[in-house]
This record gives C-alpha cells, sequence and structure tokens, in this order.
C-alpha cells in the first residue's frame, strides 16, 4: 500500500509498504477515507534528524474498519469510525479520570496518512459514526475528520481554560488548533473572543467563528492591543496554540490577575517564566497539555452531524497521497492552512 | 514606638522609631497585640542587602484600633481587628474577582513586628473580630493572627487545588504554611493526605491536622515514595509550601495525570520547567499564588472563634519585641517552627 513516511527534516515522501495488518488482538486495521497534514508533523518537517527507514507519518484519520484482532468486539468490519491521535484502552483509571492521553496502555496513531493503518487498543480508542460512509457529503467528512485531533485539541484549551459566559478569551495563534479554540470557546459561551493573529485569511474565519477583535501586533505591541480591548485589565483566559516561547510570553502579558493560561500548542521549549514576575505574582494558572480529544468525541458528533458547527473549514486543500509531501511544504510556506488529504483520488 | 528593622542579612533589630501615625485619609493605626516573624521574612534575612535605614518588618498582625483618618467609615477607633498581609480596597474589579492581592489600590503591609503599625486602605483590608480584645485566651489570639496569612495561605493553596473529598492531597513542606495546608485540605474533605517534611515535632502537628502519612525523603527517594503511597498513580493534588526549585520538581515528579500542582511557597526561581517532560504531557495544571487572604477571613473567622480548628498551634514560642532578633536566628535556624510576637511582654 501507498504510505507517508518521514526521511528527515524536509523530506517526506510517498512510498510502497507492506499492508497494514492485524498485530495483536485488540488491533484494527483502518481504511483510510480521509487523513490530514498537523501542525505539529511540522515540527518534525524542520528539524527531524535522517532516518533510513523513515518514519511513518499521520496521526488523523477517518475510515472504514477493514479488519479487527481477536480480541476487539466494540467494532466491526465495515464500520466508519473516527480515529483520534491519541490511542487507550478507555478503560484505565486515567481515561475514567478524563486523561486519556495517558491511558497505562496508551500510544499515538502513526501512519495515517496512508491508504490504511493499524489501530491499537480498537475497542476504547475507535468511535462509530452511523449513517456516514466514504461517499457522504465531502465538508462533513472533512469536519468529522476534525474530530480525531485538531477541533477537540482547540475544545480541550477552552475546556481547561474553563471558558464560560463573560469571560473574555484571547487566543494566541491562527493556525486549525487557534481557530478551533475560537469556535470552542464561542460554542462555550465566551463574548468577548480576541484572536492574535496575521493571516487575515485565517483570522476572517476566526471572526466567522466568533472572534470580536483580531490583534495582528506581536510581542510588546500586541499585548498592548490586548490590554487595550480589554479595557486595561487583561484576559481572563488565554488559549495558547502555537506552542513557541513567544506566544508563551504573549500569553502570561496579556492574562489577567487570577486568569488562566491553557496550552494546546505542543511547547517547544522545557522552562519558562512561572515565577512572582510571570504567573505567581497575579495568580496565574497555567494549564493545558496534550488533549484527550477520546474523552470529547461522542458529544462533539451530534454538533457535526446537525451542522451546529463546520470545524471542517480550515481545509483549504485537499491532495490525493502522492499530493502529500507538495502539502507540507504548502503548509510550511503558510500557503495553505490545512491539508486534508483522500487517498482515493 | 519600637519597631523591627532589617538593616541587611542576618541584622535585625529593634530601635526606637517615630510612632506610626495617618499619612492618608484611608489609613488606620492599629497598635500590636500579637505579631509573628513569617518563613518568608527569611529570604530577605539571608540575601538583603545592606541598608542604611533599614527595612520595616513584619506583615502579619493582629490589634486595636488607635486611630483612623478622615476617610475611614467601617472601621472605628477601639476595634479590634485581623490585619491582613496584603492591602486592599476590596471594592475593585480584582477584589470583586477573589484576587484581593492584585487590588488597583493595593499594597503589603510593613512594620508588623512593632507596638503600632499604619495600615492603609483600613475600609477595605481589616476585619473586626467582635468579642475579642488584648485579654482574650492566648490561644484563640495566636489562631486569629494565623489569618492574617498562614493559615488562609495553606487555605489558598488547597482553594486552588480544587482538594475535595476521593483525592489524594501531597504536601510538600512542613513549615506553618505546609502545616496549615494539611489543616485545610482535610477540612476540604481530602482524606489521603501525605506530608513530605523531615521535622519530626512538626510532621508530627501535620499527623494531628490530618495527614495520613509522612514522607522524610526528598529528591527520586521522595518521589518514590509518594508513587508508592498512591498505588503508582500520583497525587490528584500537590500543595507546594517551600518556594525553592526541588520542591517544584518533587512537585511535577509525584502529581498525578491531569493533577494540579497549587504553590504558595514564594519562588525563589523566575524559570521552572513546564514543557512536555514535566507540565504538558500529562496535562499537569500549575496554579496558586500570592494569597489574597482577605477574601478568605471572614468565612475562617467562625471555625476558629468557635473552636474547630487551631492553626495558632503552629506557634511554638512567644517573645516580646526585644526577643525578635533570637527569634528570626531560632527559625532560621529551624529551632522554632513559628515565633509569636507579644509587644506587650
Amino acid at each position: 500500500m501507498k504510505a507517508t513516511l518521514m526521511f528527515g527534516a524536509g523530506d517526506v515522501r510517498v512510498t510502497d509498504v507492506p499492508d497494514a495488518t492485524i498485530k495483536r488482538p485488540t488491533d484494527a486495521v483502518v481504511r483510510v477515507v480521509r487523513a490530514c497534514i498537523c501542525g505539529s508533523d511540522l515540527h518534525p518537517f524542520h528539524s527531524m534528524p535522517a532516518s533510513a527507514e523513515g518514519r511513518p507519518m499521520g496521526h488523523e484519520a477517518i475510515g472504514v474498519v477493514e479488519d479487527i484482532g481477536a480480541d476487539v468486539s466494540n467494532i466491526a468490519k465495515g464500520d466508519f469510525v473516527i480515529v483520534p491521535f491519541a490511542l487507550e484502552d478507555n478503560t484505565c483509571v486515567f481515561c475514567r479520570e478524563g486523561v486519556h492521553t495517558s491511558c497505562v496502555h496508551g500510544s499515538f496513531l502513526a501512519g495515517g496518512q496512508s491508504e490504511a493503518v493499524r489501530v491499537s487498543q480498537a475497542d476504547g480508542s475507535l468511535v462509530k459514526v452511523p449513517g456516514v460512509d466514504e461517499n457522504s457529503d465531502n465538508a462533513l467528512l472533512a469536519s468529522l475528520l476534525m474530530l480525531s485531533d485538531v477541533y477537540l485539541t482547540g475544545w480541550h484549551a477552552a475546556l481547561k481554560g474553563r471558558v464560560e459566559a463573560g469571560k473574555t478569551v484571547t487566543v494566541i495563534g491562527d493556525g486549525a488548533v487557534g481557530l478551533s479554540a475560537v469556535l470552542a470557546a464561542r460554542q462555550m459561551g465566551a463574548q468577548q473572543i480576541i484572536l492574535m493573529g496575521r493571516h487575515e485569511s485565517r483570522t476572517n474565519l476566526g471572526r466567522e467563528w466568533g472572534a470580536t477583535g483580531v490583534v495582528a501586533e506581536r510581542g510588546a505591541a500586541g499585548v498592548s492591543k490586548v490590554m487595550a480591548l480589554t479595557g486595561g485589565e487583561g484576559s481572563h483566559v488565554v488559549l495558547e496554540a502555537v506552542g513557541h516561547m513567544p506566544a508563551y510570553e504573549q500569553a502570561y502579558g496579556v492574562v489577567r490577575p487570577g486568569g488562566v493560561i491553557s496550552r494546546v500548542g505542543v511547547p517547544q521549549y522545557e522552562s519558562a517564566p512561572v515565577g512572582v514576575a510571570s504567573l505567581f505574582g497575579k495568580n496565574v494558572t497555567l494549564t493545558g497539555g496534550v488533549a484527550p480529544v477520546r474523552g470529547y468525541i461522542e458529544a462533539a458528533l451530534p454538533e457535526v452531524l446537525e451542522g451546529r458547527i463546520e470545524p471542517g473549514k480550515v481545509f483549504d486543500v485537499t491532495v490525493g497521497l502522492d499530493g502529500v509531501p507538495a502539502g507540507y511544504a504548502a503548509m510550511d510556506a503558510r500557503e495553505s492552512l490545512k491539508v486534508m488529504i483522500d487517498p482515493s483520488l
């Protein structure tokens, strides 16, 4: 089958590999109907050391179950499923506490940018979507695909940030996760949502999804502008969807005393300011993390299936598998917001 | 009047200074009935640069109102009051949101270790205690004094950490704040409370106040022991009452996925690990800060007045003003847990 492998920074190739097969009795094999390229795939695209075997890429997918292991009972061949980027048994103590990304049997999906993918812990991980198949409306499929990671990562940010009516929310980053955080914040009732981003096509989608203000400036100028928009008081909640240190610095610059910074951009740093001058002095809470999207899929499904939200609008390019390397380059160059992959093309 | 001044690291003197007087119409002057030395006073005791004028010490006090400014209306001469360490108008937007330590008219009490002290923003800051005077039971006065800072700083840690029934709580530090955090956690219904500390006289008081286990080890050995006590899962809530980096490292070592680290020890560092390997990867929330004790005093008062809690038990030494320099030395040498000051002695 065809699969996407990364052989090093900037080196993405689509090659023939052995077909995905069941390796453990708790596995399933899913034929990929839609997959996509994640902003976090750009991190190894920038920095991965050269590798002879290559790394299977892709952790977001929806598709049709082609095969199941002997111990799989919740899922059957032919089911249309959402594959969350983090795989889990959905029964362990941490899953029960809502931290599926720390599942004691957990792992991360690898190889979604392929014709098919092996999914471990299939019973716990996969979510069936009744009434949908590979011939369903492309826009619907795009929005369902967003439940495998990105929309629900934005949701996680807003949920951990305790967004609610009456709170001001600042979203840092106008990538797909940042825009999803805007949409999630609106769904949770936030009335003032400030989006920090400077790509107008993206911030326009942000406005459509609920952003009441856009701040294109960065650094101290960006902080000043957000402070002005919040009456000099700062934002109750800051959703940080970038992962680089300047975004973190903006976050504690604009957060209000007693406020919350909720991070979902994967931090590209280990240490950061947390002392009296940044967080402690003004009682700021720092939260967020790798989003346990499995716990959020069921609640989000009717929102998508009944058309109340359309997170799939972040996809501005669709490619077949052969177009994946160019898709990486387009996302890296900021020419594309998010690239969807349809292996049937 | 007599007052305590620090002239540099290790150099605390009690000297004659001009009497405390009203400087602004929102001030009050409080004759000090009890004050104390705070663990945080030991930070300048270790590191303060030499100063010719000296710094007035003491931010915890209870006493009798001697004089009020023209704009003070909630408080009258003769009232017995608790003076919180952070002074505030108690009406600004941040006070209304419960972050009194970020009051737009806020400041910190200075000069409590004296015969009398000027209190700014008296209307907002001072809390009257009816039925109590300087001749009340010494143990009661000691517990009321703990509402000016330390007990309610422990309470703040537990509150921000969302301690509740069914959660495991680890408290790092067996100083007066750490022990207060144990007591507060028990008041909030925690059943398993692990106290990390190695001074047996202190941890014994911790056990009396609700600690179900004591871990004397530090570093990796301490982390292992807490993990074992929590069935290998880690603690839902960690209350960090020290402020040094090793305590922070222990905190993220023992916190459970999805758990909370709530800090009230004033951080003696600005940057700390917060990335994938420490907080982000396991969805740990970092919270806490300078405790807005003013917001908690009214609710805690009946607990003390009706004898349900006795936070004043942390005081193991009482001195007159002349004994204050020796009190600093005793706390610094860990010979005393917490020193109370009775200026009438």
